[in-house]
């Protein structure tokens, strides 16, 4: 009995795994869709989008049947309460990255990223991806040391949107884009602040601590 | 051993309404601020969020040691996970009206929103201080028809946010002005978001299904 119920905590880890590898998948192509205005790849991350959702619902109804025929306490507990919002999280960065394939769609042929903000976005674009792989790294592991190298990559890109705010306000752009670079400068510190949220949860299951609130940013 | 349960669960649906009651006031009152340039009313819903995080964190320890003390399968079950759920959502609207706040701070002593634009916010104000109240009264209730109602709500909400696109990128505003009102729109749409999963929540709690998922808006 406690064998089958270990195979099943192991499962639920590996699919939590599995389904954080289709959000850096997601992450990745839809920033390059943006950058690059490819229609075919917008379509297929707004596309891929639903495997993401359905996968958090299947999640949540097995953390939930779990919780209900195994009556965990404990370490196991804490490992399915943190299935529970980890999956929670990783469905709002799929969201995410949809909302961004959304704008790529949107404004194709054109391309959203005016010359101005290239280098910005192309840097909040890139430290999303790594952090999207720290992300599964994390969840894969459980490294404490790599829990904080994801907040490292939150505050860049805290520090990228901020500048946005500045860019928008300062450069010659038109209202049309000072609208898409302030939805997609959100959607990329999101991601930040959702992968430091999943983070945080993995430091809860290896220590049975909450690491101490930093606050969130706009 | 089961009246003491009974009366911990009851404990939780109260104190999530009393949660939900908080956010009603930081919502209503980051609109007021924003709308009329009211800086001390900010602060007051900047510094007040604290208390609905703290209420969040409170109440999900107490979620997780009644499932470990006492084990609870189907209904009980379901009280408790829904509890978790609805805390999560609760926070981030509490986290939205102190965005919005913050905004009004930031300009402050100048207003946010240019004249062409006072209607729309305005009326986005009004849905999420209804919807907002709504969920107060879905959580003390059960009712599903008010469950519904805050559909249409949230309808309305992403119904004002398309049109924001529009307005700011056809009205003559800067590019400032820009920035700020499509975050105070996507902040009033998520508002509406997060009432729709408080409402489902609420829907699966009492019937023990999961409504058809509608998707979600950019």
């Amino acid at each position: 009995m406690r064998d089958i119920f270990t195979a099943e905590l192991s499962a639920l880890g590996e699919d939590l795994a599995a389904m954080s590898r289709l959000v850096e998948t997601a992450v990745a192509s839809a920033g390059t869709a943006l950058l690059t205005a490819d229609l075919a790849l917008a379509e297929e991350v707004i596309l891929d989008d639903h495997t993401i959702d359905s996968m958090e619902r299947d999640l949540d109804e097995r953390c939930v049947r779990l919780i209900a025929q195994q009556q965990p306490v404990a370490h196991d507990l804490r490992v399915i309460v943190s299935g529970l919002r980890m999956s929670a999280s990783l469905e709002r960065m799929g969201d995410l990255a949809r909302h961004i394939a959304e704008i790529a769609r949107m404004r194709f042929p054109g391309t959203v990223v005016p010359p101005e903000l290239l280098q910005t976005i192309t840097r909040m674009h890139e430290a999303s991806v790594q952090v999207s792989q720290q992300v599964t790294n994390v969840i894969e592991t459980r490294d404490l040391e790599l829990a904080a190298a994801i907040e490292a990559n939150d505050d860049l890109l805290d520090e990228l949107h901020a500048s946005t705010f500045v860019a928008t306000a300062t450069l010659i752009v038109t209202a049309q884009q000072a609208v898409d670079i302030t939805l997609l400068a959100r959607f990329y510190e999101r991601f930040g602040d959702h992968a430091v949220s999943i983070a945080r949860r993995v430091v809860y299951l290896v220590t049975g601590e909450a690491p101490a609130d930093r606050g969130s940013t706009i």
